[in-house]
């Protein structure tokens, strides 16, 4: 997902226009226009809520913060994830030796 | 993860320093300094990556279509740890009932 730009890639790109914190935003990707909705919806809101409780903060360092906060919950993510897909593997291994 | 306010919990904060694409920022969470010192070098690295594909972008547009971006890559984890979480528990299912 991208903002405009080119990629060496056949897949079909979607192009969709969404509304960030009061600013329209032209996405384009190869994923669904209701994914990129719904990823843009995740920003607006985070950033809402991130505003509501940092009423100081000017645009730009309260999208950078935000991009921290999402990049929090991300990172935190990989790591149980590849817990969980080890766990998994573990157990296959213990099964089939797959 | 968050920048100042405050937040009813009794874990203890931890307040550092990061740079994030020439600005300064204080980060308070109860996660340790590390971890938020790599939150940030990986919210820097996008966004560096972010604008040298998309060079017009100014900063407010670039942190949030980096927020973006980073969004839409935890949301596709989101869904495939589910995937592998609903699989592990069906296997355990299968095994033992649990």
């Amino acid at each position: 997902m991208r903002n405009g730009g080119s990629r060496l890639t056949d897949e079909p790109k979607t192009r969709v226009s969404v509304r960030i914190y009061g600013q329209d935003y032209t996405i384009v990707g190869t994923e669904s226009p209701a994914h990129i909705r719904l990823v843009a919806a995740f920003v607006d809101d985070k950033m809402h809520e991130f505003s509501e409780r940092n009423p100081v903060l000017d645009v730009p360092k309260l999208a950078v913060l935000t991009a921290v906060n999402i990049a929090n919950e991300y990172l935190k993510l990989k790591e149980e994830y590849d817990r969980l897909a080890a766990k998994l593997r573990r157990e296959k291994g213990g099964e089939d030796d797959d």
